[in-house]
This record gives C-alpha cells, structure tokens and sequence, in this order.
C-alpha cells in the first residue's frame, strides 16, 4: 500500500483527521506509571490504548525519547501502534534536516529502524534536505511549511511582498516534490489566515496541523479553512492538552472533544 | 570555563583550526574494524587516536549512529574524546529544530546524555527554534547558516536584493543570540563568495566550516576569506576525505594535508 493510500484508509476508518502526539514527560506522568520500569513505553501504550480507536495518526515525539535514551522505548511503541492500531498512521516528528547521504541515515532511521510511516523534515537546506526523504513511495516526509509559534516569521515570512518562503515552500511540495504522492506539510493551527494561504498553494496536500490545545490553535477553525475540496487532507494534532489531561476518563474525554471538533 | 574559553584553548593547544567529522559508515570502514562486536564506536575511537593531536574540534555525526541504534556508541565516543583529547571541543551535528519544550528535550540529548559541548542547530524555526539551546554558557549552538550544498539557495537565499536569509540568520546571531557568547554559525565552504559576506555580517563569531575535501570547498580559500580579524574564528571540517582514507598512515596524511592548509 502507498502512503497516500494508507491515509486515506486511517481517515476512513477513524472518522476523523485527529492526530495525538506522544511527548513523553515523565515528571507530567501519572505517578503510577513513572514508577514503573519503563515508565515511557507504560505511558505511551497507555494512551494509545485509550485514544487509538479515535485517531487517523500518531505523531510520536523522537526529542522525548532521546532525552533519556529511550530510543528502544520509540521502536517499541511504534511497533505497538502498528499491531494494535494497524490502520493508523505513524508520524515520526524528528525534524530532519541534513544532505546526501546524511539525510538517507535519517531516512533509514525513521523508515528501517523505526519503522515509522512519515516523518517531519525541515526543509531549511532545499532539495537536498528534502528529497531522500521522498524516495519510498510507502513512506512520507512531512514538510515543515508555517511553523505554529510566534517566532516562525523571521525566517519563514521573508520574501516579496505576499509571497513569503512558507507559500513558496507550499508550491514546491506540491508541484516538485510530491512526485509520489507522498509529501505532507506542517501548517501550525495558531495562525488560521496563513493556514488558508497555504491550502490556496498546495490544494491536493494533506497537512500536519500542530498548536490544538496547549498553543491556542481551535481544532474548528483549522477544519474549516485548512480541509481539501474532498472535505479530507487534515491531521489535527493535539498532544499535552490530551496526554495530560488526567485520568483515563480525562484522557479520553480530552481527545473526544477535539475528534468532535472535527467531526462537525 | 565557558564555551569561548574552550574554543579558545583548543585552537591555542592543536595549533591549528582543524576539525575532523565523525561520520561512520560501516560499509566503507577496514574490514577488520567492520568485523568488530562494536564497529562504529571501534572505527571512531581509531580514527579520534590518530588525527586528535590535529584538531581542535571532533563533529560526530547524529545519523550515522541513529541509523543503526548506536546511540550508545555515539555517547562512549564522546566520553572517551573528553578523556583522550579534554581540550578538543565536541560538535554534536545534529541539525536539531523545534520549538519550546521540545527544544529543551533536544538541548538535554546533546548537552547531558551525550555531553557534548555544542550541537547544529537550525533556525527555520526562529528564535524559539535557537535559543533553548543557548541557555548555558559552557555549551554552544552552532546554528546553520549557509549550507554547503548547491540547493542551499532555495530558502536561504530568498530576500531583499544583497540581503539573504543567511545573512538576516547571520547578523541575529552576532547581534541578537550570541549574549552568552556561545553561538557559531555553520557556513559552508564551498561559496567561498559567500562565507566573506557572513563573516563581515558576524564579525566576532566563531564559524564551523564543512564542504571541504569530498564537496569541493578549499581549506585555504575558506581560510583566507572566513577567518576573523585576530587569525582565528574558524573550525574547518573535513569528514570523510579523512575518514576513508585508508590505512592508518593514509588517515593520518589526509588530516595533516589539511592542518598544513589551515596552517598557513
């Protein structure tokens, strides 16, 4: 199955363009679940028992895992997403920015030992941090585009007028890059007037929208300017405002009120 | 001691502006090396033995050991540089980039659990991108400024006429991020055009140069051009015309060709 196919499928069967990020903290953890022996695949199983049959992806977090060295605990809770959840995506959200054959490391990272379906890449040093990225059709890179923080405009925003790098970084991975159908762009959800523009120069590419939740972004506003012609083309990433939202009730209550968000 | 000091002493003990990349690759190492329980940590500890009294900055390479799980190797590597050559400085190439919490996550990975003394990062994210990794005064950002790759003009040439991004990313740096001084830019040496432009935008800050041997940049041109008005200002990276030299003898030439080159 290609990537394009394999989203399509995770949309069709959860219902919905929800994402949940898995940003292990420890110290945010449920104290039972810090106690245990490895308290960040507990905690991440933990909720992707909870959230799973709700989400078209995962949007593991790799800076949380490599933090504490549990590299192992990543394999293992993309491994575990795949048996239990096998229609969902799995997004690895690393960042990825390198050339040549340093950027065929990562891929091999993300995609071999990983495992991962996609994963999120800066696309700071152009094509040649971008396209070892794109060479397996069953496998995306998620192109960083319009980051979802304030800062995002010094680098981002530069360019003529009304034509900064993020739409420009848009046109690209539409009409250069996605030549197997397996791009997808980073389009924060704070900032819903730029997350139009970017739809309007990259209509067919779905999109990672980060900043639900903890960053102010509405899962709303994100739908209804951010969604495709087909209604589709979305995942709405929540992460804190879902892992920590308490017990599982809490958890699951968290998660279902941004899936109705996006249902409507 | 600060992360100038470092620098500093470690120019002033190897003699030379010399720094060598860690970049292991299993299929190009000597068979004998290859064939070890441990190759990676094994090929980077031979190599470290015999060009350290070179350089004055080893630049292990993120990927090459996240490929294929060796962040372990990654982390005994870095000790065991400490331990051999404490005065050299550790440049963990990472090319890390997000925001807030997650830049504090990536900022922990390189400066506790590697101890490394500085890491790569990139600033497509803005300040929120760059400065978690600057909060402490005896580790440094290295924050990427002109790539070294023929598509690197993508986005970091867009802007005003005569003003790129990579001379906006520059002068922020010099102006804005260096308060602790522990910033250095990554210019690329192979636009030996452009790394002048740079290094009169960012007088005072010290530059890790790559590009040199494998992607065509000169050691000397990028010495004339990049240094700072005080001779010094410079690491100049060469990875792996020196790391697949050879026999130990050939490694060791390959170093000394360019230490003579930086020496002048």
């Amino acid at each position: 199955m290609n990537f394009s196919e394999k989203l399509q499928a995770a949309w069709d069967s959860s219902g919905a363009q929800l994402c949940v990020g898995l940003d292990p903290i420890i110290e945010r953890m449920p104290a039972a679940i810090a106690k245990e022996p490895r308290p960040v695949l507990a905690f991440n199983k933990h909720v992707i028992d909870i959230v799973g049959d709700l989400v078209c992806a995962f949007k593991p977090q790799h800076a949380h895992h490599a933090a504490v060295g549990a590299e192992e605990d990543l394999a293992e809770t993309i491994a575990y997403i795949h048996d239990r959840w096998p229609k969902v995506v799995v997004i690895l959200d690393a960042k990825r920015g390198d050339i040549g054959s340093t950027a065929e490391m990562y891929a091999r990272e993300a995609f071999d030992r990983y495992d991962a379906d996609a994963v999120t890449v800066n696309p700071y040093l152009g094509d040649e941090g971008v396209l070892p990225f794109l060479d397996r059709p069953d496998r995306a890179g998620v192109i960083l585009c319009r980051t979802s923080n304030p800062g995002s405009a010094l680098v981002q925003s530069v360019g003529p007028d009304g034509d900064p790098i993020y739409l420009m970084v848009a046109r690209r991975a539409e009409q250069v890059w996605n030549k197997l159908g397996n791009v997808m762009l980073v389009v924060g959800g704070t900032y819903t007037e730029d997350l139009a523009r970017v739809r309007t120069a990259a209509p067919t590419l779905p999109f990672l929208v980060p900043g639900i939740g903890e960053q102010g972004g509405s899962a709303r506003d994100a739908l209804r300017v951010g969604r495709r012609a087909d209604g589709l083309g979305l995942a709405v990433s929540a992460s804190r405002s879902v892992l920590y939202a308490g017990s599982e009730n809490q958890i699951r209550a968290a998660a279902e009120a941004v899936f109705h968000d996006l249902a409507d």
